[in-house]
């Protein structure tokens, strides 16, 4: 190394300085990747990380959720956001852990819909408002009438990433069970656009199960959703990974970990969508033994299993990991929270597979009305029923809106943008694993199947839209010429009286008739 | 919990479903927020993350750097990544964990310019490559001439994310020093825009002291780059904090972990920009004593402190820890590479600060030549002389650069889009802590102090761009102005010569001093 000179390192140097990065510093450093960039949106982020995981946590144990969000404004920029919901409690032992430690959780490694899937959410929220405000996030849990509700503080230690409980207190809580967080950060709050108000309107229509309460931090009395039913969704079921998404590495990786001993027991038990007859296939393709030891093949026979899946027919994976809101209540939903629409149409998807995941898409709109008719669509974006409220330019949601035309479907489009029209337009992706663009979950990445569903679902509702919009043009120019035959009729019996010479019956009697006839002629 | 079903969760069962996610398997399952999504994507960005390590490297050690980097085709979709580099070497224990645990680094906690800075690149590119091919990664490293080159396989234990050594061995290399790695992946080669090709070229523009040997899979001789100069730019040094850019929480947690014992030392020797008159006006201003026990500081006290350091005026941060390009070799890199245009003008302006983090903006244009009039401008992206290939709509550069009002340089500019004319657009953003709006470093995040200053570059280099377009449609209304002299000339002498009856001699002298008089009104 001839080259070298003061100032600079050798292998050796640069050796004493590599080291391990916890996964909390580098989402402290990075928290814009967590949505936590802006104080206005942290606050967003914020609450819906604890929304999100309050209606996760009552659907899976079978509540209809009754949510409360409360914002209070402690200072110009700072805030405590609190939420509290009637869902089963969390297990005194598990609460630091839940709520002080990235990348932990119970929805990452199973397959069904579920709002939250990383694990790091609503840690880093309290670790956001840590890094603020020096406070700790703040949990009151009961998990049933003949346990005790606890109150638990817990920090984070941002350099190992686990929790430090700051304290813990037995607590007199007049709830047989639920959770309440408290979060406080420098936050910035304003309506409109991306702000916790809309993210709360949408959250309602896309969860007609939900009563949501929303006391914010200058109204005087709580804003109320009412929840529009009372039957909770149907409750996905978790699933195996189905064979065609599986890559050789992962394939490798699962036969090494596997409790099965065979190779066909193996595809059968570990995988969904394969009977013994498929096994049996894929094994004859491979060319290996169904009865052969799983974790004694070596790399050629796992590479030559990975190309025999390929090569058989193999059932779609199963759906019922999946809970879409459905058409009605989708219809209900819009009808409910846009009162100024006056035509709402839905379709529910069947539902279908990318990477071997299964998703479903579902497309509401709501139209006409006293909706503004010169502005673009409104659009509103929902993955697993949470409404995304930023990155909507970067979203496959998006994508799928301007790539259809909808000059054919009697809207105007400026080329590569949204449509303008009296139209607002939601749609809901649900998937066992949605690909998020970011950890901070504001937009669903550009998958060529799920873009497809989506126009496809657009496709169906615009059909159903232009209908609609034909029929109010129509009886639009009826209310015109409706009019001009009111303002004109009268004249033209005068004129005929004058001309024809007759008498006021006579004219009456024919003015009526002219008025049937060219009524009957508009095919009303 | 009246409503409780079967086929619904307790808190205990949930509990019993809670656990840790490791970061291998978090960016195994979301790969796409680390440029993997795509078969073509994933071959760049394993290029990419390859010789930027090399680059670094290289750098660090104050070695010019010299590198190869090879594509072999396999298959169709099966390819290997060769990168070699005449750096430092790497340690032979360290290989496992620099290539096999995703969060392992030497950079993210030292502020300075680096390309490298969150210690998850490389090793997620050897993830995919095991996970698409089940094959390991291959690391050959020498440290020096009286050490043993070693061959190392790695492969990453994605549920635990730790190194496992596949093998080891010792090499017969003939180098001295450097460093080798090997990648076999499933992947896609094309050319075009954000191909390997174009980041390799752009690499070089931007790295003018490299020298960089690109074989490609289907090219007989490998392509060269040579460098345009044999200095190292200068070192950039490690700095620490700046006080303006500390939140609260971070303050805390810098007050615990301090070696200093009094308030005062505390602030100088953590902090950069910290003199001892500057510590005692913060403690005055915090109504806190400089000799103060930092340890024993509480809360309040904290928050004192916090509230104190943004009323006391501190110089901006040291900008050591940048290194600039530089206008003149950001010039010459351009001159080299595109050679089809034939003016060049480039800014380098002085560093400045956002959330305390030190940055500086440089901006090279390609003008005219043989560049395309009627097309978009060619805007090519760099942050810490990194070439950005992807994501271009959702970075902070362009934003800046369709912010930018173009018609009044002289160029054309549909709304809210890139200008049009025969322009080459190259932005550098070096800081030592650049903010990328995803894990895959595709995209700069728009903080409003860069977006600032990257448009206040383009706008010195924009009047130069204006002056010489106007030169540029000068000299081409006077070339046609002249082409219209020399073709009417002679038939203005001839009926000259007719009217006035003048002889050969006089008409010849007319003609050549009308001639001079029009030419000499040209202004030229």
């Amino acid at each position: 190394m001839t080259t070298r000179q003061p100032d600079y390192s050798t292998a050796h140097e640069l050796a004493g300085r590599q080291r391990d990065i916890s996964v909390s510093e580098f989402f402290a450093k990075n928290r814009h990747l967590l949505g936590f960039d802006k104080p206005s949106k942290a606050l967003l982020t914020t609450v819906k990380e604890a929304v999100d995981n309050a209606l996760d946590a009552c659907e899976e144990a079978g509540i209809l959720p009754d949510i409360m969000v409360e914002l209070r404004q402690l200072a110009e920029t700072r805030f405590k956001v609190i939420v509290r919901d009637n869902g089963p409690g969390i297990v005194k032992k598990q609460i630091p852990n839940i709520f002080g430690k990235l990348l932990y959780g119970s929805k990452f490694h199973r397959l069904k819909q579920q709002r939250g899937q990383q694990g790091i959410g609503i840690s880093a929220a309290g670790m956001y408002g840590q890094l603020t405000t020096g406070k700790p996030t703040v949990i009151r849990s009961r998990i049933g009438a003949r346990h005790d509700a606890v109150e638990v503080a817990v920090r984070i230690d941002t350099v190992k990433n686990v929790p430090v409980r700051a304290r813990e207190k037995v607590l007199d809580w007049n709830r047989d069970h639920g959770t309440e967080v408290s979060i406080e950060l420098v936050g910035r709050y304003q309506k409109g656009k991306g702000s916790v108000d809309a993210y709360l309107a949408q959250t309602a229509i896309a969860n007609p199960h939900v009563q949501l309460t929303w006391q914010g931090p200058s109204e005087k009395e709580p804003l109320v959703y009412e929840r529009a039913t009372r039957k909770l969704p149907d409750p996905p079921r978790e699933i195996k990974p189905h064979p065609y998404g599986v890559e050789l590495g992962l394939l490798m990786k699962m036969m090494k970990s596997t409790r099965s001993t065979r190779l066909s027991g193996f595809l059968q038990h570990d995988f969904s969508r394969v009977s013994s007859k498929v096994a049996g296939e894929i094994c004859a393709a491979a060319d290996l033994s169904p009865t052969a030891r799983v974790k004694s093949l070596e790399h050629k026979s796992a590479e030559a299993l990975h190309k025999a899946i390929a090569t058989v027919k193999i059932m779609n994976p199963p759906t019922n990991c999946l809970s879409p809101i459905g058409e009605e209540l989708l219809r209900k939903g819009l009808q409910k929270e846009i009162g100024e629409a006056e035509f709402f149409v839905s379709r529910t998807r069947n539902p279908a597979v990318y990477r071997g995941n299964p998703f479903q898409v579902e497309v509401g709109m709501a139209l006409g009305g006293s909706l503004p008719a010169d502005e673009p669509a409104r659009l509103m974006r929902f993955a697993n029923r949470v409404p995304l409220q930023y990155q909507q330019g970067g979203c496959a949601i998006t994508k799928a809106v301007t790539s259809v035309d909808w000059k054919g479907y009697s809207l105007q489009q400026p080329r590569g943008a949204l449509p303008v029209g009296p139209v607002i337009m939601m749609v809901h992706i649900a998937s066992a694993w949605v690909p998020f663009t970011s950890e901070s979950k504001e937009a669903v990445a550009s998958y060529s199947e799920i873009l497809k569903e989506i126009r496809l679902a657009l496709q169906e509702c615009g059909r159903q839209m232009q209908k609609y919009l034909r029929r109010r043009k129509r009886v639009a120019d009826e209310m015109k010429k409706r009019s001009y035959i009111e303002k004109y009729i009268p004249h033209i019996g005068q004129a005929l009286r004058d001309i024809l010479e007759l008498n006021e019956t006579k004219t009456t009697r024919l003015v009526t008739e002219l008025k049937d006839t060219l009524e009957r002629s508009r095919k009303l």
